[in-house]
């Protein structure tokens, strides 16, 4: 590990600003200095990404396949000493940092299928006709993608969610450079990934602009980067005031540029109390396992319980309650992690009419207390900051007095990545208003499962309304992730040995397309 | 005719505010007096949309397709009043209104095919298991509509990009209902076709929130509708400085939202001298044509040339020049119009080293003189006015000395609607560099045709980057504008009987699905 930046897929370290990572089990930090991008490395990535994006068109898409392939080889091959890295940057069991690495494994083998297979290119085409009146044009669409990408790492994704992430591997495989801006919390976890990319662009034969990795400890170069003219889009995932200062920033631009920032999200759970009468101890045991996993730093992490009062809630909640405050608090990522933690649960517990249980005895260094506040409907409702989201082991449980009081609670709901609903098919009729206003403020709709585990697959929907996205009509993470970085574009009139091959006649790799408005996988005359 | 806005499908009048229509062929206003929409009205039209949201996933598609078709058969009952209406507002001819309502026939027509189908929802079913460890969660995803969305219509087209035009169908084909902006120029026109719409989404049993049509002559009702908490979406056509305008309001909301603006282009047009040494005539023919059609008004109109310094160039610039001109000057649609053309065009003249090309001789009242100015590529690249839409009978002609400027001034090119190239196949390896730069500018790209008449079909794309549009990603013609107006949702372990017709497993109207990333018609377990 050596602290530097990659700026098109060479180490580069001429600044003068120096951080280091942070240990939060050890509390100290870690030894390898880092040192900041500066101004003209920044400028010199975005130059050399621009160049990279007009080579990549002419470049095989069996052979972008095999440069997402060979990332994870690479990244196997730096072996232990990435998992090390990750534990110690973050304070996570290297179980947690093997299961993340598999995660990246399957999200880079996906969108290298997806390459290969090129379909997401959506291809249509309608043939001219000269013989109607007015002559019909020929048209032929593919999507192609929309230039340099940035992508800022997550803090509590090092691996699934940062440098070789679903925000990188989407825009690489749409045909984009990417520069990404390495979380400061990880930074050595990011190198070494980093160094990953490199070798396998060199190897596969990338053009070298294709990639950059840069350290910032400041928000100077993620700025620089945003306003760049020749950046069109950028990738981020955290927090709401950190994603919507970057998409502010990317609509001031004189060319505004599309901001996919995933922001989190309270994750409603509405349990019904006829689920909660025959499935008690399951609900609960799936719930607490659901709040208080990964220390509670899931965007998904359920952070708001709305009930029905009833004597199976009650007792349902004591369950609950006991099982949470119960579980072992472990280190957080980071002590500005904590920080925030504590100011957003200290104005939450500040509500008047609040019921505080708080975990009790010893806890470890860096480590929090979980937090479960009760409340009833009628104060949910007149405090909106109850619904803002505590990032952590914090759960917030609304009780309302009857099906009224519930459905204003989920009509006051800002925009979720999730909302679940615990019940019965039989009963459903009897709830219909809950799950149609849930319908409208989510991206994933669960029934009778727990919203943490994201699947990795091409129906997911990792995105939902503002704030839990800037566009709720794109998903960060399974394939249909790649749409953020593409656009469409129609070549008209074009003899065939001017169209890109998808578009031609032959059909020659024998993909689905869509003809004159249907979908086959025939030639343009066959 | 009334002057009266339409409130969720019902007449409303409640303002003081009022204006008329204009004439340009008479130079006269028209008789109607209308009246704006207050803000109570406004208010009403939103909430009622809201409702109509709420209700329209549980109506067939089927319904929502007779809906569609209905409004055009409402339409044509209309007849010869709003054939007569257009021409009194808009100065155009009554050929090209019946040619526009031919247009708007088949986008409501192509639209209703769409929401039959339902393939436009993207269904994808990856199928739980539990056997796998950690089990896998039966995921499944499909389009759903945004929210309730605000059209505003264009000034150029009263129907085909206006109340029942590509913007407003799009909308309805994704479940959302609209509340029109109704456009000043053409309120009667709006009105005529905003009644054909309620009286088709009364006859096929729509909610009657699904559709408002409020008039204005000032800025508040469009501010107000953007800025509303319900409101989910916008679109637009019309220029750079109203889009502009819009996008920047509804990026100032808590809740931003996606602002689809349209707002026309230069057009660039490169002409190859080899092309010219052949098809002198046949060029100068389409090209004359394709410049003067609609008096200039249209957002595909060739506003810029680029050529190499050639005796051929000279000879083709000579007869282009002269048929251009010497085309008959009709008026333009208003004399707001006519003065935003005057000083724009007045920019563009006062630029040192301009050569300037003028209609001469009488011309009728409310038209202006088609203008061709002609500049080297030096000037054009230092004068960054000069790359500036002029909206009107105006073309920029640009002459390049080597393939060096041709290159250089292709580069400084904003975003386009759309690029043509008028070449051979044989020298297109010669040129390129003027492939690659033009393909990153544009949303079309033509080879050896007109930009002029955008084809209504799956595979046109009427969309480019900025300031082309405010999202390079979307079309705002053809059957893939949908896009604009749905977002994806998640269906995670819903039992069948919860699940939406088309993800259950049977697949009981046989459309093609993706199943675990494959697409197939067959069912979940077939």
């Amino acid at each position: 590990m050596t602290g530097k930046s990659s700026v098109g897929c060479a180490f580069s370290a001429e600044g003068s600003r120096l951080f280091q990572t942070f240990n939060p089990v050890k509390n100290k930090s870690n030894p390898t200095i880092f040192i900041e991008a500066t101004a003209e490395e920044v400028d010199r990535a975005v130059d050399l990404a621009q160049e990279a994006f007009s080579i990549l068109p002419t470049i095989s898409t069996a052979q972008k396949a095999d440069f997402l392939e060979e990332i994870f080889r690479q990244i196997l091959i730096v072996g232990d000493e990435l998992l090390d890295c990750f534990v110690s940057e973050t304070g996570l069991t290297v179980e947690r940092a093997i299961a993340e690495r598999t995660r990246m494994s399957k999200q880079l083998h996906s969108f290298a299928d997806l390459v290969r297979n090129n379909t997401w290119r959506e291809p249509s085409i309608d043939a001219g006709d000269i013989q109607r009146n007015p002559k019909k044009p020929d048209l032929r669409k593919m999507l192609v993608g929309i230039g340099p990408v940035v992508v800022f790492g997550a803090s509590n994704f090092p691996f699934a969610y940062s440098t070789a992430g679903g925000d990188t591997i989407s825009a690489f495989a749409a045909g984009c450079p990417v520069i990404v801006k390495s979380h400061p919390l990880h930074a050595g976890t990011g190198e070494l990934v980093a160094n990953a990319i490199v070798a396998a662009a060199l190897k596969t034969g990338m053009p070298k602009g294709i990639f950059s990795n840069l350290n910032a400890i400041g928000l100077e170069v993620g700025k620089q980067l945003v306003l760049h003219p020749k950046i069109k889009a950028v990738g981020f995932t955290g927090s709401i005031s950190g994603g919507r200062a970057l998409f502010d920033l990317a609509n001031s631009r004189m060319e505004p540029i599309p901001v996919f920032a995933e922001m989190g999200s309270v994750n409603p759970v509405v349990i019904l109390p006829e689920t909660l009468a025959e499935n008690n101890e399951n609900w609960s045991d799936l719930l607490a396992d659901s709040i208080t996993s990964g220390v509670g730093q899931f965007c998904t992490n359920p952070g708001l319980l709305l009930l029905l009062e009833s004597l199976e809630t009650t007792i349902f909640l004591e369950t609950l309650v006991t099982k949470v405050l119960t579980t072992e608090a472990a280190p957080m990522l980071h002590t500005s992690i904590i920080e925030k933690f504590e100011s957003a649960k200290q104005a939450a517990c500040s509500v008047p009419f609040i019921s505080i249980n708080e975990q009790k005895g010893e806890i470890p260094v860096n480590a929090v207390r979980q937090t479960i506040l009760t409340v009833n409907a009628a104060v949910f409702k007149s405090n909106p900051i109850l619904q803002d989201e505590v990032f952590g082991p914090f759960t917030l449980v609304v009780i309302c007095k009857n099906l009224n009081e519930l459905e204003d609670s989920v009509a006051v709901l800002k925009g979720q990545l999730t909302g679940t609903i615990m019940g019965s098919v039989e009963n459903s009729k009897k709830y219909n208003s809950i799950f149609t206003t849930l319908h409208q403020k989510v991206g994933r709709l669960i029934f009778n499962e727990v919203p943490t585990g994201v699947e990795v697959c091409s129906s997911m929907h990792h995105g939902g309304p503002y704030p839990a996205t800037t566009d709720s009509r794109y998903t960060a993470v399974g394939t249909d992730a790649i749409k953020r970085f593409a656009r469409p574009i129609v070549y008209q009139n074009f003899p065939e040995e001017l169209l890109p091959e998808i578009l031609r006649d032959e059909n020659r790799t024998k993909i689905e397309r869509r003809i004159n408005g249907e979908r086959t996988k025939r030639a343009v005359h066959g």
